[in-house]
Order: structure tokens, then sequence, then C-alpha cells
């Protein structure tokens, strides 16, 4: 009796014509075998042969999956938790981020917060101070937003003269994308009692570096939120558990974890956080303060560096794509380099400030190439080429870098980055 | 320096008249301080005094948090693995489930599976028998959905004579709502070459209890995911890994986890886990089978059994909605027990077969009241009171229970089951 022939990952060329192109996608890499008229199955697999675990009260990824795992972690030296890691993009796929993979940048480390002790101050330029128990906070109507998170230091290794030796999470996971469920700040605000002059906020982090940055009261009274849940569940300690400010759009550091104190006051208060970093040094020598919404950005993730090619053959592309501004209205894909570009398709539902997953099918001729992916959204803000954004704006900066990627191809399949 | 008073959950009656609706949702529930020239914050806390914890390489929820786990867990007498867990509903507040949280219902226990060894296996009716590693389904073109799967047994307690003395989680809690992304099985299908003649497909799982459904060609060739990743990461080994059937909308069982086998046939292969159980034995003792789609339904989480109220004054009730054949348009909500109805606000985005989160604004005025809500779908379908249900389906039966669920609110802000 034949047995069916197993899947290498090669792609056996003789179906490239039989099929559409969706289909081609698929009958090319699959192992096909002559149909046999009495057909045996694979063997039976041991793990059919006993029963197996029983349930759990929290579950946690499979044990083959351990070298999925956040990435690129580093702390200053000389502390354990003033540094960052990254969300692994190359290994996930879809709009939201798995909790336990949130990117993370921390000033101070993650604190040890007792909920039970935690107060939020709302002071200042109010009619009255309210102080809040975690438990008072969780009594309030909620809203829920799926919406992506970016370090402004999201890629600032593309900055560099040279392209690094990095994976997609290397150098694009500070961002990440959760269903977010909190108090809308407006309604504390209106509690309290903002006074007509007052028109900034400061926003201070209980952690030991007291993350302190300065919210713009337009945006404090449009859609901040106090985030309580992340993706159905109480907030990660590591995102600011119990409760965090949540700024949708804006850079990841404003949206202050821990959320300790909200002081109503009528100029930017000028933070250590908005002056000794978090602003953006340019060509000529002066720096961008403030900056907050983050660029419109993507990256291909399917295929990339350490997730390269088996052969040429038929393959889909797949990456994500967010801005800060709004809407991912279009991602176009390049698989020449940026001489021709083609739209990839959207994976709904495409929401407002947050992760856009494309998706384009691709027949790889097996010769080297590069390979792009250049996002719009509804503001008409288009993702710059490296050179017209190093041009622009210089490369002293570390922050806001929102440049189209490159990946090239070598003729072995090998993906790595260059600048091109 | 007068101290802001703490807040207690209480409810500060005077505030009750000065705002509208919405501001009033917050202004009664915050504890508001006479504004001080000289205001003194909360004291420092011991966690700003010393740096915190470092990066994490998979994070993991609050040690505060510990009791936020899968509630309800029961194994069949005799065995560790055949049972379920459910999700605690009434802890969560978003559309997305934690995986970590997703119900368990597993038959023969969750299988130690080696995704190098596993294969699946399509045979049966087609042109060529084809056997895929999983290397090789991860190479596919993939999509990504948001839905959610529901236990054809979730609140079959509810059929009992007398309400339970259970938490919603432990009564509703069999289901949960993640975005899975993962291979159409169209593709695969047309790949292999379906006879016109086949009109059914045997899915079977590698756990030690082969797990089979017949699942009808139609829903094959409509919108059936083998899906490899579930929220964001690959899927959890309860939820399937490496890959598993979902069937969206359908009753979870069919969504056949740890797929090893698909054989095309003519007919339903009438397998012991269609025919021993997940039958609907109605009050003239006939049995309904293949009954696929989860019907329009919908609970209170918030307040709810164990979730009770803190004395007279104003909630918000949140609760979630679903239906298996599509979209929630409306949820209306009794605080009266059923003798008048308001519409509730439904959180966007609202997603065809995916968990849909309602909220409403209420004043409790201390008195014992019955809480329900009623949820109705695209198609017109209308959650039933519990009395009409049981007068249509009989109480023999254990699966597809679906009427409206009422919560008794005692005086001193007790929530009970209760039929009413």
């Amino acid at each position: 009796m034949a047995q069916p022939e197993r899947s290498q990952g090669g792609v056996p060329r003789r179906q490239f014509l039989e099929h559409s192109v969706v289909v081609l996608a698929s009958g090319v890499l699959a192992a096909s075998a002559q149909r046999a008229g009495a057909f045996e199955p694979p063997e039976t697999p041991l793990w059919m042969k006993s029963p197996g675990a029983g349930m759990s009260e929290y579950g946690q990824p499979s044990k083959y999956e351990v070298s999925v795992k956040r990435t690129g972690i580093a702390s200053r030296p000389g502390t354990t938790g003033s540094g960052a890691s990254r969300t692994p993009l190359e290994a996930l796929d879809g709009m939201i981020t798995p909790s336990g993979l949130h990117f993370e940048r921390h000033h101070g480390g993650v604190p040890d917060i007792d909920p039970a002790k935690h107060r939020l101050l709302i002071h200042g330029m109010v009619r009255r101070p309210l102080v809040f128990t975690v438990e008072a906070l969780m009594r309030y109507p909620r809203v829920s937003r799926i919406n992506f998170l970016e370090c402004s230091g999201n890629s600032g290794v593309m900055y560099n003269p040279a392209p690094p030796n990095l994976t997609a999470g290397q150098t694009h996971g500070l961002v990440s994308c959760s269903e977010w469920t909190g108090v809308p700040l407006r309604l504390l605000l209106e509690e309290a009692g903002v006074e007509p002059a007052a028109q900034w906020i400061l926003a201070e982090g209980a952690d030991s570096a007291a993350m302190s940055r300065s919210i713009p009261m337009a945006k404090a009274m449009d859609d901040a939120v106090l985030a309580l849940f992340q993706n159905g569940e109480r907030l990660r300690p590591e995102n600011g558990y119990p409760v965090r400010l949540l700024l949708p759009g804006y850079e990841g550091n404003m949206s202050v974890k821990w959320l300790r104190r909200l002081k109503v006051v009528s100029t930017a208060t000028m933070t250590k956080d908005e002056t000794s970093r978090y602003t953006d040094l340019q060509a000529d020598g002066k720096a961008l303060m403030f900056t907050y919404p983050m660029e419109v950005k993507s990256v291909i993730t399917r295929p990339s560096p350490g997730r390269g090619l088996s052969g040429a053959g038929l393959y889909e592309i797949t990456g994500v794509a967010w801005s800060g501004h709004g809407t991912i209205t279009k991602v176009e894909v390049s698989t020449d380099g940026g001489k021709t570009w083609g739209a990839a398709a959207l994976v709904p539902p495409v929401l407002p400030r947050a992760i856009t997953c494309f998706r384009m099918p691709w027949k790889w001729g097996g010769g080297p190439t590069v390979l792009k992916s250049r996002a719009t959204d509804n503001t008409g803000a288009v993702q710059p080429e490296r050179d017209k954004f190093i041009a622009d704006h210089g490369n002293n900066a570390i922050f806001h870098y929102n440049a189209i990627q490159a990946w090239s191809v070598e003729a072995n399949g090998e993906v790595k980055h260059v600048y091109a």
C-alpha cells in the first residue's frame, strides 16, 4: 500500500499550474500523495494510548513553545528593572498580543503593589480633590477598546548607520496590542471639577522612578481611560496593576503605569521624564518635545530574520501595521525592493489605534530580492522610506522611528535586515 | 490639613442630584473631599522606595489575583481528564478571554503532543489523500477571526427544577472568546480534491478518547478553520495544540481539538460522540441530533452571585451576549424582574459569533428585585424566558440551554440564582 508522501515543507513544482492564485498558495505547500485504494493512515501516536492531563486552574503555553518569549531583554547597567523586553512579533499572528508577551519598558522595575493599599489621588486645579481606592474605581462605568501601545523608542536601533543583525521582534517588538477595559478618565475629572484654566495634567506612577508625564487636558477629556483589565482579566503587574493610564495612540510612556496621582495644572510640568528623555533630537541640534501620537508604521513578520524561506515557491507574507493617528487604510507590499507595490489584504476588524494584520500571497522565484511594507492611515499619512526619514530627521534621535522596513531575501532563503 | 476622605465603596447620597445620568454613575461612587488649600497627598507607598522587579520572559497575573482561576473543575468519577473547567466570567471584563482562563472540556485529558511528530491526515472521498506536518500547515495562508466557543452543555444545570447556588462562571462559564488564526479548511479540501458525492467529514482528535464528530461539508467549505494560533500565540495544549478545528458558532465539541484526521465521507458517521452524547432529549422522549449552532444567549456578570452590591446607589450592569447564528443586535436589561426592559449599550466592535459585552447604568433603590438580560441576534432570534424554554424543550436535556438568566438581588445586596 502506498504511504502518503510526508511534507518536508518543500514545494512540489508540478502543482503550480493547476490552481487559481488562492488555491495555488495552498496547493504547492502540502505534500500530496497518489490516491491509494486501501489507504493506511499514519500510525496511532503514543499520546492516544493513555489518558492525558486533567484540567488546570490557569493554563500555560505548550512546553514545545518555550522559545516563544519576550526578546531583547536589556536593563540599564547597574539596574535590574530599568529597561525593556520586546514582543517576539515573528512568532505570533493576530491582532491581540498575549498578555504574557506584551512588551515591557520600566524605569524603576515592576512594583509589587497591594491593591488594597493602592490609592489614586486627583488634585491640583479641581473643585474637590479626590482619593480613590481600587475597589471604588472598580464600581465605575467602563469602556473597552482594542488599542496598541508602542514605546516611542521602538525601532530606535534603525537610526544606526548600519542595519542590525536582529529579529523583527528585537527591532520592532516594543509594540503590542490588547483589549483594555476601564473607566473613562473624563468621568473622574468631571467629578473632581476641573477649573477652567487647567490645561494639563501631571500623571505619576507608583513605581520607584515615580514615572511622570504631562498629559494635555484635551486628550484626558477625549479618550483617556484608567485601565483595570487587559485582554479580559485584571492588568498584569508589568502593565500597571492595579490601574494604569491609557492614552490611545500616544507614545507608550505617557500611558503611565501603576497610576497613583493626577495633578490638574495650568502648564506642562516639565518632569525629568519629558526633559531628560522622550524628546527627539533633530539633525539641526534642536529637539522636539511633546511628540505624542505614534506615527503610521508597519513591519513584515513572516518571513523575517530567523524565519526564512525553505526554497522557491509560494508563501504568504504576513505583517502588522498601526497608527497612533487613526485607522490603517492601506498596506502595500513590495517584493522587488520598492520598484513595484501591491495592496495587501487587511484582516478585519480594522480598528483605530489598534494593530491591523495584513496578508499577501507571494511566489518566490528563488533569487535574492528585498521585501518591504508601506502603511497608510486615514489621515493620509504614509510610512516614509528610510532615506527620506533620515534626511528629514537626522540620526541623532532615539524615538519615533517609523520608516519602511526592508528585509533582504538571500538565494538560500535567509532573511536579513538591510537598508534598501 | 484636611486629609481626603478614603472611599469605602459607599455612595454619598448628597451627590445624587447634581449630575447627569452618566456623570451620576461616577459622581456617587468616589469618595470626595472638601478642597484643602494645602492638600496633602496619600503617603508614599513602600513599593516606591526601592526598585521593583526586572523584566520577565513570559508574564503572569498578579499574585493578588490568584483567586481568579478556572472554576467548577470536575472530572468524571475514576478519571482525571474527562471533564470540564469553566471561565470565571464574573471576574472578567471584555470580549477576549485570556487563554489561561479559557474553559476546558476534555473527553480523555489533554494529550502531550510533540508537534514535530503530529500528523494531520485528509483521506476518504478525495482524489488524493494528504498528510500534513505542522510545519507544512504553518506555511499556508491564514485568516484571523474573533469567535466564541461554547460547550453545548453550558448552563445545563439550569434544566434542574431548583436554581443552583453557583456563580455566573460556574453556570455559564463554558463559553469563552478568542482571536483564532489559522488555515481555511476549504484550501486543504480543494487541494485534496473532494468527490462530488461527499457531503460530510469525520473529524478526529489525537486525544485518548479519539473525540470524533461529523461535520457537514457546507460548513467545512464555508468558514471552518484549522486554528494554529489563539490570542496571538500558538494554541494552548488544552485548546488543541498544535492544531484544532474551529467551526464558528457551532457547539464547542465539534471544533475538534488536537486534530489528526479528516475523513471525507458521504453520510454522517454516527460516532460515539454524536450518539451516546451531544443529542438533546426532548419532553416527548425523542432526541434531537446534529443541533449545531449555539443559540442566542446572554448573562449579567456584574452584579452576579458572589459579586453583590454594597448598598443602594448607582451601579453599572455589565454582561456578555453571543449567538452562534450571527451577530448580537440588541441586549435588553430588566431591573424589575421582566416587567420593563431597557436597551443596554453594546460595546464595539460587535462581531459575528463573538462575545459582545453590554453595559447599562442602574440606580438601585436598596430593595429586593430581580435582574435579567435578554439578547437578540441578527436572525431575529430572541433569548426565551426559562418557563417558555422548559415548556418547549422539557427538562430531560443537558445541552443547548439558552434561556434568560435571572438574578435576585436581596435587600442586603446579595445576588442569587432564581427562577423568575
